[in-house]
């Protein structure tokens, strides 16, 4: 079951991950496919079954930056969808053909409010996920000026 | 009321800012003095009253990085308390003797276990949170890449 390897849903039941399932929607998408850009208002996040998914940034208009590939099964992305002010942070574009996992905002929060502790578990999850990668990219910047630094310095 | 300046605490209703309140600890601080160090175990986390408190980075121990200085009252940090592995991801020392609020790990999410929607509130703020500091440290990011970008075409 892909739910399971979903890290927003650590720590749920079976019956809580049944309850999620009857709500996703599965779609293929081809090699080249854009899910959403970066600033598009965010109604819905994903799961990768299978395939590889690119998510990047543009520096000015002018630069693709590459953030990420997903290739991991159940590697999520769009989870902006998640948090105020609902609007993606990065662009997401399909690297090989794919097929994914859809979750609806509206549904993620109808079963939320129908039970607490699904909704706590799923953001606890997401302020974890949000975490590591805010930590992974302060690393990236350290990195930049290390090099920076290093360069001021021969 | 200090308490509902904490954007941790949006949202929650006056009673349980109050319940909150409870258990929290007032602590005064002198300039130059280091709450907590990058990596060390987090059990705590602070709000300002008054006063200000640096937060920073090492590069390699020998470059230090300052990430930003909170001044603003209400102002939070240390919030790796709450998130998994509970390990503080930046240093923090008074930049001028400072009041703070401090509350402890345990409290809250002993109140949270009894009152699922408080923590449901409190993570959901926190979330949005780290996706806010998230965007900015891209945005620091890509000012590096822009700058290099454009030294490589002059």
């Amino acid at each position: 079951m892909v739910l399971s390897s979903i890290f927003l849903f650590n720590g749920l039941s079976e019956s809580r991950l049944k309850i999620i399932t009857d709500t996703v929607k599965e779609t293929r998408i081809k090699k080249g496919h854009w899910l959403f850009h970066e600033g598009d208002g965010a109604d819905r996040f994903y799961a990768l079954k299978n395939g590889a998914v690119e998510l990047f940034t543009r520096v000015d208009n002018d630069l693709e930056l590459p953030v990420t590939i997903i290739r991991k099964v159940g590697g999520c992305f769009g989870i902006s969808a998640l948090v105020p002010p609902y609007q993606y942070s990065l662009s997401s574009r399909c690297a090989e053909d794919a097929d994914l996992l859809e979750f609806r905002r509206e549904d993620i929060e109808k079963l939320s409010a129908e039970d607490q502790a699904l909704g706590c578990t799923i953001m606890t999850n997401l302020a974890q996920y949000l975490l590591e990668r805010l930590k992974e990219t302060r690393q990236d910047l350290k990195n930049h000026f290390k090099a920076l630094f290093q360069s001021t310095q021969t």
